[in-house]
């Protein structure tokens, strides 16, 4: 299987940069030189003794100077940054993707910033775990799961980065940037900035009420911490980078919410019962999806 | 493998009591007569077909005039007619108890129709499905999980129907029925109507992106589906059953809510990154109580 890259640079060792190593790794690759580098050493140090990658560099110019791939796996707050660092030593005709999970606000951070011989193609997996930092990374993370291209249109470059994302195991749509935006907010953004709500409401109780709570945590309330252990930096720069389309789908979230708060004081057992038969068939329809 | 009771009496046959039935078969059950009573025929029919139960009885007070256990196994909005309807017809010292969510309600509902003779002994097992109806139930779903026994003293009887829940696998604690209701309105009662509100305001997006939503579901959007996807009659009447402190952990939320939604607004990043970190230490607690 072909990879399409020969040399590919990941940026950012976390769960999603190791991951993309790890499945690399898992594919026949004569010919592939990955390059790593994260901006903490102790990130750095750890995938050395992994072993997944052929260099990891200390320098981030060491780590894309050659590569016709750069992978930029960051928290989005990072990106800018990032971006600036990385500009002065990309190579004439590479490609610069990234994975952040808000694409109009990395979009507005990198783009000025990259050389015009350099062709930025965003995208984001939509792939993840609760577990963070470079040990959690594993090859399978990509297997079955989206990978969206954001672009008005496909080009060559569009297309040869959508096949190497194919043989990581993603399905590749392509999407414009509000429209990413807009799904990502209803579909991940909304409902971790809920789960991280619940949990601290209850980590608020009174002591004894706080403890049995972990204890008795019944599997709703367990789910929710799940998510919400998910990586504090990540989420911060998520919520403050797609704050328009988030703070949107939180407004219309209440309104329900009042609604049902409102069905449940008045005793509207018709209403309640209506509302959650509907939400059942929903359900039905993503495992249908085969996204279960 | 002792069970304790000679005669046991399972009245609704959804999820949590065919699960009763197929761990009481689980065990070595010499002398042990089941008998299953459910209001809908359809799912008497399916149990039969099943052979879960010595006794699929066509009528209820044939299902518990023998019984020395009687579990009641229906939604809680259920439990003052099934409680009307058996009353004439159990044993003298029988025991009579039920899986109810909500247990200050179920009091409420049952206790004064219990003869004097019999042991009314609330109790609710931590645990469940998305899953419902009879062919929902399984003989592990009560293993390792917690199971409530609402009294305020111990008893020999409290003390025998522990045993009897220790026997399906479950650590079982005693509780007041006022705690228990606050408990479970932070840990699932809210969680649901948090995770049926975000589906519903998903549903009632515009039709192309309501689809890619389907599509294009991430984590954190697909657990919701499936906590919401739980029984609608079952949950119609916990919220008007516990609807007080249902009401009193869901006015807590809105408020932190609020707090988060003004610190996206306002890009408070350290405030949110804060906020974010405390509730992962939760998530931790709960991984080192068992209960993940």
């Amino acid at each position: 299987m072909e990879l399409y890259f020969k040399k590919i640079s990941v940026i950012g060792l976390g769960l999603i940069g190791t991951s993309i190593l790890h499945a690399i790794n898992s594919k026949k690759k004569i010919g592939v030189t990955t390059y790593a580098y994260d901006v903490n050493p102790k990130h750095r140090k750890i995938v050395l003794g992994m072993k997944i990658a052929t260099f990891v560099c200390d320098e981030i110019h060491e780590a894309i100077k050659d590569a016709d791939l750069v992978i930029l796996a960051v928290p989005v707050g990072s990106m800018k940054s990032v971006a600036i660092s990385i500009a002065p030593s990309l190579k004439e005709s590479a490609i610069v993707t990234d994975t952040g999970s808000t694409k109009n606000s990395v979009i507005n951070d990198v783009s000025s910033f990259i050389p015009k011989n350099v062709n930025f193609i965003p995208s984001h997996p939509l792939a993840g775990t609760e577990y963070s930092g470079p040990e959690a990374g594993f090859s399978s993370l990509f297997v079955n799961r989206y990978w969206l291209i954001i672009c008005d249109k496909k080009t060559d470059q569009t297309k040869k980065l959508a096949k190497f994302f194919e043989n990581l195991g993603s399905t590749v749509e392509t999407v414009s940037a509000e429209y990413h935006d807009k799904i990502l907010a209803i579909t991940s953004h909304l409902p971790h900035l809920i789960a991280y709500t619940i949990v601290g409401t209850a980590s608020d109780l009174e002591a004894d009420l706080k403890n049995d709570v972990i204890k008795f945590s019944a599997s709703g309330f367990r789910d929710f911490t799940r998510i919400a252990a998910s990586d504090p930096i990540m989420w911060r720069d998520i919520f403050l980078n797609n704050s328009e389309a988030v703070l949107e789908m939180l407004q219309r979230f209440n309104e329900d919410l009042s609604d049902l708060q409102k069905a449940i004081r008045k005793r509207e057992g018709e209403k309640l019962h209506s509302f959650f038969s509907r939400t059942r068939s929903i359900r039905k329809k993503i495992i249908e999806a085969g996204q279960n």
